[in-house]
């Protein structure tokens, strides 16, 4: 027992150096923080859906601000995953996101790659790329979502 | 009676028309997406804050990273203000929001200006101007809550 204490202070340091966890004043506001993100990057992922989809009609314009506002908003979700934060609120968050960290970092940035092409469609102006982009990001949505989220 | 059923019609029509109702899928969405993004702006907008008062230290990185996304999701939770969900799901929207439509509108406005100066002074790389510039950016908040949000 006699590295416990070192090991609590040493855990206690990393968390405390970490910017994700010292950003939010409570860890409730990590899941909600996280959860508003995603949600907003989702409607405006599901208006481009509506169009790849042909559910309502192509706009081009409209297109290229909702990858815009998909792109900024990729960024952001990820913070809020703070270490602890597992079993806090009404998340379906699994815990393979603290113990698979690498891969679920890994999907992250998938996604952060994917975003840009998903802008670079839209600017083209052209539907099928917009749809092939859609279903390439939504795909890596997806596939995280199998990895990570209780259904 | 008789210029009820073109009046419903006229309504409808409009409303249908408008880009913000047609945007989400059921009302309690345009609740949920606002709150959520003014949630995740006021989370970055709050760092700003915690610098400028001296809660943290100042770092013009973090700073900037910050007033970026304040910058990014300001332009979001208007469309979210869909006339008709003032009494939907758990909010604190003034019903003046849809009676004053002008003055909520400019309210919007004023922080869509205030916005950029704000990210042009965490560019400066000075904390008086980013304390400055936060300043006058809660400022803008403060006055669109004390209107139009329930305490």
């Amino acid at each position: 027992m006699r590295f416990a204490a070192p090991f609590v202070l040493a855990a206690f340091t990393a968390i405390a150096a970490t910017p994700a966890s010292a950003q939010f004043a409570k860890a409730e506001d990590a899941v909600k923080y996280r959860q508003s993100a995603l949600f907003v990057m989702a409607q405006h992922f599901g208006r481009i859906g509506a169009m790849a989809n042909g559910k309502v009609p192509y706009d081009a314009k409209v297109a290229l601000e909702n990858a815009q506002v998909v792109d900024e908003m990729a960024r952001l979700p990820w913070a809020g995953f703070v270490p602890g934060t597992e079993k806090v609120g009404n998340t379906r968050a699994k815990p393979e996101i603290w113990t698979e960290q690498v891969k679920f970092r890994e999907h992250n940035e998938k996604l952060l790659a994917e975003t840009p092409r998903l802008v670079a469609a839209a600017k083209t102006n052209n539907l099928d790329n917009l749809k092939s982009a859609f279903q390439s990001t939504a795909a890596t949505c997806k596939s995280c979502h199998d990895s990570f989220r209780n259904q």
